[in-house]
């Protein structure tokens, strides 16, 4: 750890993962997101596999779940997005893909947070945008996160760059983020890796941190 | 309608109170928070004249649900107003009056949102901190709300306070918000209205002006 | 200091205000708004004397400075708020009190920033609304703040309530807050008192437990 | 324009750049960025045509200004990030680039900012991170924004990222934002591209739209 200016500044993923600093989001691993990713159910074991590991190490747990707004709620962003994902020319003919509340929204059973473990509702992409989970974390002098979930190039890249500028230290699971295509995924965690600032790892060396440091508190 | 530099500024609460500029806002009226004072069925009766009126008119319709974050993930603010509002002199002292997803954080079940309407889980006094509320109203193009629920002085002042900051609208209904006591109502009311920027107003004034505006649209 | 759950709960005036959780906020102490009220000169001498131990301390100092968007570049509450402050009928015959980089928009030039302090110009009242506040706040670890400067009952208020939302703990120099009437500030220090959430105290005792902690460090 | 829902939908660039909907962002044209790409004396000629046009259409004007704080203010991810950035092993061997209030800070003076145009000082990549500059364009009921300036790959991407999480319509010009190379520079237009939801196009057919928005108003 670097100690400078009264400050401790971690350079090692083992100085990052610690429970002291560090939360863990499970980032949209809704029933309706899951499936439209062929390897949704392996992200789904990726996924638990972290959660076991972040239950025993006493670490914070947030889950996102995204919904889009009914038509009559939404606004001409939210409109304008929908038709342009959906390629309709007119609002109208565009339907939200799941509302809160409904069965798609819900967190994919083999996940379901535990009590103690918090769900944020979100209709943007960077999960820290218009949610509390900043404000959370800021409170229990969390600065890192480690990040697992779907899809990887749609909302888990802005929320990493959204982090950087809430100077939060961000762990991108490789093998626990999905993504639609190969291709995409590999230009993304390119794209983060070469911010210089982004921890990307495996679940199994996270995991490895997670437990050693449980072993040596 | 005041109209200059391109804008329509509303002076009236009849300009104010339209769908196409005002949301409503039902505030943390929860099976907890609701026994909590006496006047807790009255202003039941008040938000479901307030939603019904809402529903027939074609406004966009949020609710806030307030939750306290367990204590393994409070932080230090939180866990330090647990301790000044339940006097206890250490943390672990302190519970969660309730948290997410248990009964007492469901909103009653007599204002239970319907389809197309939206609930915003917070963790803070102001509605618009930490939420997507401000995101979705200036999608829609909404610039003021109206606001009912309980307590006036504990969450629904700093809500209309941080309102004027974002500059946005309110217009608080007197009957439909609930207080601890008669004085902190007054009170709360009084120091709203010297501000100059507030509307109050009864829910029967309200109701009017949404219901004239549904009949002349 | 109370130690639970991980976290260290300051509850003692002398455990919040060090340079490792504290920062120093000058609020709006500029050269259109001093003159405004008639402890203007006292209220400069306040800030100077809290500055002062402030820079002996290592303490991180934030300025605030107001300013008003030209009418052109207004919006529709910023206009609304002009014609109820400023009594007019119509937002053409008003003015915005200052501009960005007016003289008047200038920090008293006996409180001027030095090197390595921080000024942030707002349009808000609340110093942690659009500005980047909280955001140099949690990235050097502090969560709580030292405030002084003018109006207590317009924009210190506001700011000391909006604060709570995020979790910081203000500490409000009671006689370096400047208000328009004394009945304004006793009633302002009172509604922040009964939160049980702020600490009051005076400069000189502020002072002295900052003095304090530097000589036992 | 699309009607819908009560809302109206911008879907041609015409549309989009209206001075109603639409402001104009000089992004981080400052003495202390402009020269260090090779392109930088065209961006400063591309961005005053875009200038004149606004001035004359009677856009509102945004200027952003980057800055760092100084290491004895900065924080964890601060700290961390000019390590990063600077290849040093030490804080204390860092330097912030340039700091508030200094030469390098100040913006080109060839595109300095005239009476009743803002600048917005930030420390962070997108331009709607710690300021007030969505705050002031909700307000004035702004919904778009035509950016250019330096970097693209840099700043302007994560703004733009941003702003499509607050529903926002971005104008990017493509040869009015510069980059280190002409690669990243195809980057991260391809990528903005992708999204579908922003607009790319040349300052002069930018500039057109305006002026012929001008004539026919």
């Amino acid at each position: 750890m670097t100690e400078a200016y009264g400050l401790s500044i971690p350079d090692q993923l083992s100085e990052v993962c610690t429970p002291e600093r560090c939360a863990v989001l499970i980032y949209d691993m809704q029933n309706g997101i899951v499936p439209q990713i062929s390897a949704g159910p392996e992200m789904v074991r990726s996924c638990a596999t972290l959660l076991e590991a972040a239950r025993e190490g006493g670490y914070r747990v947030f889950f996102t779940r995204h919904f889009f707004l009914p038509n009559n709620v939404a606004g001409v962003g939210q409109l304008r997005r929908a038709m342009v994902w959906q390629r309709k020319k007119r609002p109208e003919e565009t339907k939200p893909f799941f509302v809160q509340g409904s069965p798609p929204w819900e967190i994919d059973p083999q996940l379901a947070p535990r009590e103690g473990e918090i769900a944020i509702d979100k209709i943007t992409m960077s999960a820290f945008e218009g949610t509390f989970l900043n404000l959370a974390m800021r409170d229990a002098r969390l600065d890192s996160f480690i990040i697992a979930g779907i899809a990887l190039e749609v909302g888990i890249g802005p929320t990493v760059r959204h982090a950087l500028d809430l100077n939060l230290c961000p762990v991108v699971l490789s093998d626990a983020c999905g993504s639609r295509t190969e291709e995409l995924r590999k230009q993304t965690l390119t794209s983060l890796q070469e911010t210089g600032e982004v921890f990307i790892a495996t679940t199994a060396e996270v995991v490895s941190v997670m437990s050693r440091h449980r072993h040596s508190s």
